[in-house]
């Protein structure tokens, strides 16, 4: 097992990652206040590993809420469904609440603990990739609403991350590549080498390779820790984490939540950024390749929608949470391993970019 | 115009109290930091105060978000139209939300800054007594649920409060009388002294005297300030400010939200506390006297809804959020000006308690 310790002051918190961690209820006893704990879960993830987590919480008063699975139901419905099983079993202001699921279970468990009588605790326990190496490390929660992702939520860190690595086996391999353009994003904004380690194990991590995986979200959650303990909020560098993001938002609301995974969406906003930043002459034609190969190699779609034009990408994009006064911010590369928040481009090369021909591209690339 | 600081470290924030500040736009400006700003009001409280308001911001992109008027609508549904007028309007990060009105428009608005975007800036500007000593101080924001009143909310602070003490004329008597209710606890639990000058000023506040209600706000306000500044997140003497809270929350349930208005159903809420202390032998019988009839003098009711049981309140009362590990704790007397919060006491107290014939009370407590 390896720990991780995020550093932000009083609301630290350690990153446990290894195999089998969900039966060694020793590891989440000493993060738990009172004797009342709520697990939040989704219809898939319960029949595989809900009981067993019960099992390691013996000594507590476990209430299991069993959401309905997938983004679409990241709204303040499904929310309320939270609650009214907290009120129901009349959780305390001491109740822990555990996560137990993906990005979508951690988004909203985080945001009815941080809402929940003004605050209460919280564990995230991830079971996918994606929100192994992201959405379980920084503190953000919260829902959609039918404007805009994400608007809706509050940064809210938890008293523990306990991350299983063997609970991968049971993920579609769809999804697993989603969380690999996480993975690669590290290496495309802070970790130039990891990036020549993932050319190198790509192969490996989608077969699952237990070693590869652990190694991969250990650098992952690290690379992550380091940037959130320099800004918990978003004020600076944090949002460079958002590569692809911007892009990527507006193919997921267009396309309508849970069409494209959020991973897959990202990875065609990370080629649309990797070509702007081409365009801006911050990194050469073969660099952005480079970036492209290893997201078509982790299984991940690298074109945006066909149908999809430019004015639609801008008419999402003017909601982003990047947008400030007015103005447009995106992130792009300096060099590959360095990334920057700017809203200092030409607009004509955003326009430009926006009219690429990606599938031509994505041919190119391969050449 | 008088300034008191609220002193929660890099969470400080001014409190302003005078009379005519609405019209002062030069003591928001410095408060605001974007361009946009978002004003949530209702129905009530928009005719009389707005435009007034609106025009205070001239410099500004302002939205206005006008709700219905009410406890009743303390709720998601009203809470999502201020995220539908924010969404609409594309307010980004910077957005300042300003609340103008009671204690349910600042609780709501204050939710709804916590969680736009994950946080972003809020400006309280209080027009009833109530909200003006109570709820636009200590950062507490919420909705309700039908299960229960304030249990989805956040701790959030202001960037700043305006208290324009003029609004206080076009308050109708019955809500004058609730916000003395909560002046009133402030003498009960901390400053023996203030109930004294009460019981000397209470006509002249009826009667809407500037000179006593300035007077009156700022104390109130400074008792506040200096318990939450203490205690921020309520982990200990905070709970004392909920003084017949209780009982009260559990009056409001029953009889459902909005029927009493939350400072009636404090004030017998706080009868119900006095007397229990007074069965504890922490208070004698002429103090309780004292208590009840300041509290009658002020208008407001001094007996619980006749047709609550003792069974009523013990079921509305379990799911309070100062009960902790399944037991019930209460803000009790210890004296006049010292309050205690504690679960320390025989039930069968509790249960004579609820069983008391207030009516009869009230009569005794005039002889």
């Amino acid at each position: 097992m390896q720990i991780l310790d995020v550093d932000l002051g009083e609301r630290s918190y350690p990153i446990l990652i290894g195999e089998q961690l969900l039966d060694r209820g020793e590891l989440l006893a000493p993060h738990i206040r009172g004797k009342q704990v709520a697990i939040v879960t989704n219809e898939t993830v319960a029949p595989l590993y809900l009981e067993r987590l019960m099992q390691s919480l013996g000594g507590y008063s476990v209430t299991p809420v069993v959401l309905p699975d997938g983004e679409a139901w990241k709204n303040w419905e499904t929310l309320q469904l939270i609650f009214d099983g907290l009120l129901s079993a009349r959780h305390d202001r001491k109740t822990t609440i555990i996560a137990l699921g993906g990005g979508v279970i951690g988004d909203m468990a985080g945001f009815a603990a941080a809402s929940y009588q003004r605050g209460v605790d919280f564990i995230q326990i991830p079971t996918t990739l994606l929100s192994q190496v992201d959405s379980s490390v920084g503190g953000k929660t919260g829902i959609n609403h039918p404007l805009g992702k994400n608007m809706i939520g509050a940064f809210y860190q938890p008293q523990l991350v306990l991350i299983d690595t063997s609970t991968l086996a049971t993920l579609p391999a769809r999804e697993l590549s989603a969380g690999l353009a996480e993975v690669i994003k590290y290496g495309l904004i802070c970790d130039e080498p990891f990036l020549g380690w993932l050319e190198d194990n790509i192969d490996r991590l989608r077969e699952l390779d237990q070693v590869a995986l652990t190694e991969a979200i250990r650098r992952s959650c690290a690379a992550k820790a380091a940037v959130v303990g320099a800004d918990e909020r978003e004020s600076g560098v944090r949002a460079t984490l958002n590569l692809g993001h911007t892009f990527g938002h507006a193919i997921e609301t267009h396309q309508g939540y849970g069409v494209w995974l959020h991973g897959e969406a990202v990875a065609a906003g990370t080629v649309m950024a990797l070509e702007m930043s081409r365009r801006l002459g911050w990194i050469s034609a073969a660099e952005r390749d480079r970036g492209v190969r290893l997201l078509a190699r982790a299984g991940l779609p690298v074109v945006p929608p066909t149908d999809m034009t430019p004015e639609d990408f801008m008419q999402h994009m003017a909601v982003d949470k990047k947008v400030l006064d007015g103005q447009l911010r995106l992130v792009l590369l300096k060099q590959l391993g360095e990334a920057v928040v700017t809203g200092d481009f030409p607009r004509e090369v955003l326009d430009a970019t926006l009219r690429v021909d990606y599938d031509l591209l994505m041919q190119q690339s391969r050449a």
